[in-house]
């Protein structure tokens, strides 16, 4: 197994000089470290620039160049080893001009470890108003004071190395549901042709002294043959890593296990997997069943702020009456510092009487919570208990009401060996 | 100067026995460390059973047990020793019996140094709606849920002991600007009978392993006789200590430094002084010339919030385009958090982007800079160098548009030894 392979081929193809320690893509390397033999769950180490990473990751999310009411050193403090920000709305606000001159997004922000930055792809089509695709491009108006904006595949490669970021992501090419199956091949084909180009655009730009390396993005809505040919396309891709989009845009849980499972047995095992916009506590559980190695979601911060901390007995509202006099903690088996200093009691209080504290404690729970859950997956596949593991959580998380269950996929005998893997 | 008497006093009256280390009024002790020759400037030290306080001092204010935005470790790592909450607010959420069952609002909130407790008039009469004011008490509607309560001299005595303070405030009769004379002597005049009921009370109603002491409050609108008249009958009282209330009202600076003058030569020299709800920087130099030993006041929160941080040159809107690419601190003098670990561009992103962090740094920033004003106060004056030090603080300050300015007092010759003093 060649986990450099792809690597070394974008170092050739760049004809960029590598001497010791140079900081550029030389840095970034995947290491496969287990492999779970019932499930697709994978145990592995990312290595970049700016630190590494212990797979499968929870991503924080820092939106606008800060993890929601957090500052980095307690964001570090949950666990988390890399964070995303947010090309679009970096753009927007406070732009890339700004940041790069500020010496980039992790001296902006004060973040050391790595960063992600998304590529605004699916920003510019959820946020954004009168969004228009061109061959070229996109235009849209900003969500904040309307002014036209255009993203390239190019454009985006440019934005995010002005960011300093370690790992940028194609420009792709979003749609929502429902959609049609001629406006998905669409749609596909075209976030397929736009990574071509931000894979030139790359060689063409990128300074020596960048790090950053490309992930690229399988799309293909909920078409199992397209989601396969899709997988299939990006895995001949010369990129670091590959991405798996489109998905927890509101359909049941059942479909995005068996569209993950069209996905993943067709990428690289040599390279790290990401589903983006993934982070409940039992997706957690299902995406890395299905190969998935890195995940990011503003779902615990959020939800943290509406009162909802996660438990291993599932989501549960701080603000419900039965909290009023708690004189313990949250979860007496969380080691963060609103269940080692504070009770739940006090938290109550402090969302009842709106204070921010309470978003902070909260936000910081349950970033701990997901970074725990992590632990204990990556725990769970180098003992070879990973179905166990997860039996055992999901049996005790009450996922939020009305839920479809997904069972463990099953593993086939041959799949290790030939199933999709180049 | 036997700075031990009043206490003594109240120690013999309510013949409780006095063991070693006994946690009970007898850790109450103020010691006078300085006096300024020039001004009524003075320097003192607190001992509360919770630990000590260098005065002057300003105390930041936890309205709902929770210094807004900001951690218990967070408050007092810009310097705060003792901070304030709020016994209106605590009674009608958490509610009294909840603060108690937690141990007290020290262990409910996680704060392990002394905390002052208004008595919660002030709130009664300018939050709560249809405020009713009898002899006994008053009764008024919660600003929440519009449910009946009533407060008396002997409630709030009650309630702050339930609470655990370590330095309780009477109830006293709040009233409004403009007031007529006959209306502020009725209410001055309820407010030392008021007194006299809380002391009584707190003799038969503490319980021996309680350390809190009491203070009284002076009122006397903007009138220089009653004000004076107040004083000396509150200085008579059997009190740990004496606060100046019904200031910073929306009086003219120059009418409160004129009422200061009229009330602190008359209150004990050996008792500490504090006058309540006034914390803009230039108005601590203002109280300290005139004999002012605690200020509590939530401005410097409340202006963070909105984007308006304390520099040595005054106060500045952070929000401001001119902040947006500043590269360095907002204040290069500062050693907070805010000024050492962040751009004042990032900080204008943050208040632009409407992110919590923006309100953690910022109230960390203002209650940081009005610590570092009360050591430069208390440094002045045991230098004696107080005059010099206030001219070159406001000098520089530029105070919000339209104030007046205030001098400094001259302090009589004879003061020292006899005005007032007792």
């Amino acid at each position: 197994m060649d986990l450099t392979a792809s690597h070394a081929t974008a170092i050739e193809r760049s004809r960029r000089p590598i001497g010791p320690g140079a900081s550029n893509r030389d840095h970034f390397r995947f290491d496969l470290l287990a492999e779970d033999e019932q499930t697709w769950a994978r145990r592995g180490r990312l290595h970049t620039a700016r630190g590494s990473i212990e797979t499968p990751a929870f991503m924080p999310v820092g939106t606008q160049a800060t993890v929601k009411t957090l500052l980095p050193g307690e964001v570090r403090s949950t666990g988390a080893e890399i964070i995303l920000a947010n090309t679009y709305h970096l753009m927007l606000r406070p732009g890339a001009d700004l940041v790069r001159e500020a010496g980039g997004i992790h001296r902006f922000m004060g973040w050391t470890g790595p960063i992600l930055t998304d590529s605004g792809g699916f920003q510019v089509f959820s946020l954004a108003a009168y969004n228009k695709v061109t061959e070229e491009g996109v235009t849209f108006a900003s969500h904040i004071d309307g002014s036209r904006w255009t993203m390239t595949p190019e454009s985006v490669i440019d934005l995010q190395l002005a960011f300093g970021s370690d790992i940028m992501m194609q420009l792709d090419h979003v749609l929502g549901l429902p959609a049609e199956r001629v406006a998905i091949t669409d749609a596909t084909e075209r976030s397929s042709r736009w990574l071509e180009r931000a894979i030139r655009a790359l060689d063409h730009v990128q300074p020596e002294d960048s790090s950053a390396v490309l992930f690229g993005i399988q799309q293909g809505g909920m078409d199992p043959d397209l989601r396969r040919e899709h997988a299939q396309r990006l895995a001949a891709m010369d990129v670091a890593g590959c991405a798996v989009g489109g998905l927890s845009v509101g359909e049941p849980k059942p479909v995005m296990a068996a569209m993950l499972e069209e996905s993943t047995p067709f990428l690289p095992r040599e390279k790290p997997r990401y589903l983006m916009g993934v982070g409940s506590p039992e997706d957690l559980w299902h995406g890395v069943a299905r190969g998935i190695d890195m995940f990011d979601c503003v779902l615990p911060t959020r939800a943290a702020r509406n009162a909802a901390l996660f438990t291993d007995d599932g989501r549960v509202q701080i603000t419900n009456a039965s909290w009023r006099q708690v004189p313990g903690p949250i979860d007496d088996q969380c080691d963060c510092r609103a269940c080692t200093q504070f009770t739940a009691a006090y938290i109550h209080h402090l969302f009842r009487s709106r204070e921010v504290l309470g978003l902070r404690l909260a936000s910081e729970h349950n970033l701990r919570f997901l970074a725990r859950v992590m632990d204990r997956i990556r725990n769970a596949i180098v003992g070879g208990a990973f179905a166990e593991a997860s039996a055992a959580f999901l049996d005790g998380y009450q996922a939020a009401k009305g839920q479809e269950t997904v069972s463990l996929p099953n593993r086939p005998v041959q799949a290790a060996s030939d199933r999709g893997r180049r």
